[in-house]
């Protein structure tokens, strides 16, 4: 993508309504703008990581065997009579009357939906287990919203439902949501710690919330250091297998949010050197709660007797909207946000130092055409301005990788790659310098991990 | 993906309530299911056609250089008042309040949204022209929403907004959404002709609808034969250069709807023997309309004299839950859908004949296999069941290819390859079976048209 024909319209100044490093970030960085109090709209830049975190999240629930649909944002209030919750929900939930005066809601999630879309479709223990799935925006009216995108009202979420014919069988269903929730965070860079959570209105007894560590995370953390070493399970993982080691291996070191520590368990269990206090952001939470929506709603099926029992269920939410901001706490610096190659809206800045000069804007012409061919994704900062204002808005906008373009390292047949992690440059000679960069993007992109 | 595995639950009853072709094949091909009047869930297989759609829309509009983002479903009342239509806009509009009683509303367009987002952002002719698109859920509240995802409440659309600074600029973007969706509608295996067409809410005084034949469209149209031969500008088009001779290619000729038709005027500029009066379905539709909404909401640019003047703008809608539906009403039989491959939710169908015979098991499982590394998408029916149900439920969900397995081919070392829209039945051996797929199949993707 040319810069001079892109929509990247960066702030200069810092709004002074964000509160937190993320949403000064996202507004400076033109991936967000505001259109009411908790609505965004996604500009281009931040519409391209979205979807690069949809992409891994749908790649990983599949994979996990989970099957995708597509339920619609609003809901008949009928449905929410029939598990009760439609009174119980207070006044997060936003409720609207149509033009014949019948209730409905801005689904703030799809318990209910799934439930019935599953009772009138399955009717057998042979067509289990199932795992449905959806990504669709969600409304929570929040009494104040902030943070950006962290909490924001109209937000963008995937929820998973599995079905069971046993609580043994549905254990084994939260198992492969829960090794899947390890890869996905972990494709994005993210080290995600999974700590035992209250169920709170979804219900249940059994539920993991996993926690992003970052500095300026809303909540306190306490872990094993030793957690954050465990393996995360290989893309050829067998779903069909036994996976409880890998739930083992996650679940048994102690690890706890400052909401449910225990501290004499903390110092007792952690041995002094391994104690880590830090800072986290809740990334997602799953959850196994039985037949709280299946016996009331009538979801039930014929067991090998031909017996009716109620369906055994977990539900399974990762919040994209709020992912893409606790990435960007996870990594960021004093200049902007530093992507993690997986999500990052481009790989690559290309940058052509000396706008006007014949030599310099054919070359990055050329290199732009052989990057774009190697399937690396670049944005060619092609704008006729000073070279400062384009390294500043490439730091801000926290490409992973900067090719620089000038004409004294062209004397020299040469390029200056620079990593916005490590600060790192490097001059390559033009001819490697396409192999220089696959060598280093392929794997960071973790696509075969 | 195994069929064991997946969710279809298929109707056999054609459901009374649907009164349209494509609304009965959608709901026994389990593809939908109806949430409320106008809400419907897209269960798995609808949903993968739905995203193939969006995928080929969204390739189209990023070659034609639109940008894409996105804009929230609710959006604030006040917004509206600006550009005078919250009053304007009937019953249709769903009205909101939230828990603070602010008026918003749940988007039937966006026009001034996007408005909003560019007279933020954009100071300078310089960053014109620009086209903004994104893809989003929209709400119309009809007072009678019927046949199915046609005309349903909760719709999903796609919506491009140009801005330019003069007409003529404007009519230049015109063109590059004119040429975009003759392209779009031709890799979905669709005839589509422009028509000159009305404005209606969205004002302006340019607009062409896009009109689907089938033979059971909903409305009469009237147009020249020879504009079906016409020629579909090609991948490599010039989006940059001057799209005109396309344009007038597609509109020079009569063509006209029911509502539009001068009949003498048709009778007079068409040869009788080219006359064809068919049934059409409206797919899309563009529009010029100037500075309509950038006048009273001050979306102006500095020009090249340093004046304030105000954006010409365009727009540039495709309904998709409309378009799913339009397909099939174009291409269908007695026994269910028929896919063109671009769209189809899977290229082929995998039948076992024999469930339970271990040789044809194998075989299949090998094929299954063999196939898929060929990167043909398979649904694979392994179900132990009859060949009579396998085959309705192949010929209903409309794959485009059937590969049949069963003992007496093996003996020959053969499978039967069936195309589903010519009926065509083939033997082929084993070791050539994947060949003779691709070779059929990968064209038929339109990838390189």
């Amino acid at each position: 993508m040319r810069l001079s024909k892109y929509f990247l319209p960066v702030l200069k100044e810092t709004p002074k309504e964000a509160e937190i490093v993320s949403h000064r970030l996202m507004l400076r960085a033109a991936m967000l703008k505001q259109e009411a109090s908790g609505l965004y709209a996604w500009l281009p830049l931040g519409y391209r990581v979205l979807r690069k975190v949809q992409n891994i999240i749908e790649q990983e629930q599949d994979r996990a065997g989970a099957i995708e649909l597509l339920m619609p944002t609003l809901q008949p209030a009928d449905l929410w009579r029939e598990s009760g919750r439609y009174d119980a929900y207070g006044k997060e939930m936003l409720r609207i009357q149509d033009r014949h005066e019948r209730d409905m809601l801005y689904g703030p999630t799809n318990e209910e939906m799934i439930t019935s879309i599953f009772r009138s479709n399955v009717k057998s223990y042979k067509d289990l287990p199932l795992n449905l799935y959806h990504i669709q925006w969600k409304f929570r009216d929040e009494i104040r919203p902030r943070f950006g995108t962290m909490r924001s009202r109209e937000f963008l979420m995937k929820d998973a439902y599995s079905f069971d014919l046993t609580k043994e069988e549905a254990v084994k269903s939260y198992h492969r949501m829960f090794v899947a929730y390890l890869r996905t965070y972990y494709r994005m860079g993210l080290t995600a710690v999974p700590m035992q959570a209250e169920t709170g209105p979804i219900g249940g007894d059994l539920s993991h919330e996993f926690i992003v560590l970052a500095d300026t995370g809303e909540s306190g953390v306490f872990c094993d250091k030793a957690l954050l070493d465990q393996p995360i399970p290989p893309k050829d993982v067998d779903f069909d297998g036994d996976l409880t080691s890998y739930v083992r291996d996650w679940t048994t070191m102690y690890a706890a949010t400052e909401d449910m520590i225990d501290m004499d368990k903390f110092q007792s269990e952690v041995p002094e050197d391994r104690r880590i206090e830090a800072r986290g952001i809740e990334v997602g939470q799953v959850f196994y709660f039985g037949t709280k929506y299946s016996e009331p709603m009538g979801a039930t099926v014929a067991d090998a007797n031909g017996q009716e029992v109620p369906v055994h269920m977990g539900s399974y939410g990762i919040g994209l909207t709020r992912l893409v901001p606790a990435i960007i706490e996870a990594s960021h610096d004093d200049d902007g946000i530093i992507w993690p190659v997986s999500v990052a809206p481009f790989e690559l800045a290309l940058i052509n130092l000396k706008a006007g000069d014949e030599e310099c804007a054919s070359t990055c012409d050329g290199l732009y055409k052989q990057l774009e061919n190697a399937g690396i994704e670049v944005l060619y900062d092609d704008r006729d301005m000073g070279a400062g204002g384009k390294f500043a808005t490439a730091d801000l906008i926290g490409l992973p990788y900067q090719m620089i373009v000038g004409p004294r390292g062209l004397k020299n047949n040469e390029v200056e790659i620079k990593n916005r992690k490590t600060g790192e440059r490097t001059n390559v000679s033009l001819e490697q310098a396409v192999d220089f960069l696959l060598e280093r993007i392929v794997p960071e992109r973790r696509q075969d991990v």
